[in-house]
């Protein structure tokens, strides 16, 4: 049985305790929080508490807060035993007090505002400086997902980079494309079998080798005929650029 | 019974080719091409020939060639009844001869070098100047697929500059998303579950209610960090434009 305390009451703690709350492995034996009402979600937790000093021990202290607060807050914990880990894709390891057993337990997942999907796929990205609490991680992970993958921070910080270009660029491409599809009377659900195609193509192929497109094939008619129809300056911009990209990633081949 | 002649060698003519073989109420009669060797792949047709003054009688005459050829090799066509469509995205519809019956049917699906799908999700988007035309060729589509969309030249032509966004500088996103793992040791399926989530999301969000991101909280913080990172100054230069494109889309809300 791992005893589990989970420090935060936004949307990665919730996940962490709805999806853990069914696992008989795990017990979720504590929710500390500063906000009274946000601590109410947790209320069928053993003990929810917004004082911070009666932190009871554990095996795992999971601190699912904000980014910038990571540091100040684990600072404050009276941690004696136990293992405390962050969740965050952007944040070091080595922020948390080098006098406790410290790790990293990161799901690859956006939760916006949105409830998060609670599915066996989110891959989830573990660090500790130990190996048993590396295999403590490893099972608590195991008991959420079945992709777990052992990262260091170097690599968690460019692998949140990478999630930017893959994820957020991704989702804006869809924006813009959305837009030139609403302003021309277009249904935007034109794009969906396409959209899916091409995500799907990442599973078996790499991205380099399924490139389609004007500026792949080096069509500079219609690279201009498409620069002259978009009629936002930053889009055209945008065109223009990732055009020069693709085209350069490509140019010996042209 | 609608009877077709084909005219192309090519990924599309064969998507065509195989796809409607198999349908009760089409008959592929002919199959037209320059190239002998390119025409052996259709040899199971009634009738292939590269004499393309030897067309045969038909409901509808498919253009399945290169865009810059269509104006052209249409011209040539010794078409007395029956309708011509081409089936391009970025051709509008009067570049056909306006002393025949013309029409467009264009499968909004990539062509790459690899086979195409055969799925039947593939949307049609057809027009033609003549509702029985377009009667017609809705019922040609349709024994493709279960989607099709009547769409003007005009917005033919924004629909694929609208695919251009969602296709192919999505495939652009996730081949930086790819080198800055390869770069350092991540393997790129870290980035499956959330390529598929984002992709998957559109079918029932708006892009611009799903965007999550560092750009999208505003935080520059994160941001400068990035752009740090970035060893290359193209993708250094994508990143500060698309998360500039993202605040200005958002710029309201922060």
């Amino acid at each position: 049985m791992i005893k589990v305390v989970l420090i935060g009451t936004g949307n990665i703690a919730r996940y962490f305790f709805d999806s853990l709350d069914d696992k008989d492995q795990i017990n979720v034996i504590q929710v500390l929080g500063r906000n009274e009402s946000a601590l109410e979600y947790f209320k069928t937790a053993i003990s929810i508490t917004t004082d911070f000093s009666n932190i009871e021990p554990a095996d795992v202290y999971i601190l699912a807060i904000k980014d910038d607060a990571i540091a100040t807050v684990a600072q404050t914990l009276a941690i004696q035993n136990g293992l405390l880990v962050h969740t965050s894709g952007s944040v070091a390891m080595d922020v948390l007090p080098k006098t406790i057993r410290r790790g990293v337990l990161y799901p690859l997942q956006t939760f916006s505002k949105t409830p998060p999907h609670y599915s066996e796929n989110i891959p989830f990205c573990i660090e500790a400086e130990e190996n048993n609490d590396l295999d403590l991680l490893e099972k608590l992970a195991l008991s959420l997902t079945s992709t777990v993958y052992k990262i260091s921070s170097h690599q968690r910080l460019h692998l949140h980079l990478a999630a930017v270009f893959a994820n957020n660029f991704t989702n804006h491409m869809y924006h813009l494309a959305y837009k030139i599809c609403e302003e021309n009377a277009i249904p935007f659900a034109t794009m969906e079998y396409l959209i899916k195609e091409t995500s799907h193509k990442i599973a078996t192929s790499k991205p380099f080798d399924v490139q389609t497109g004007p500026a792949k094939r080096g069509d500079t008619a219609i690279i201009e005929k498409h620069l002259e129809l978009l009629s936002h300056a930053k889009s055209k911009e945008i065109y223009a650029l990732l055009s020069q990209s693709i085209q350069d990633t490509y140019g010996d081949e042209l």
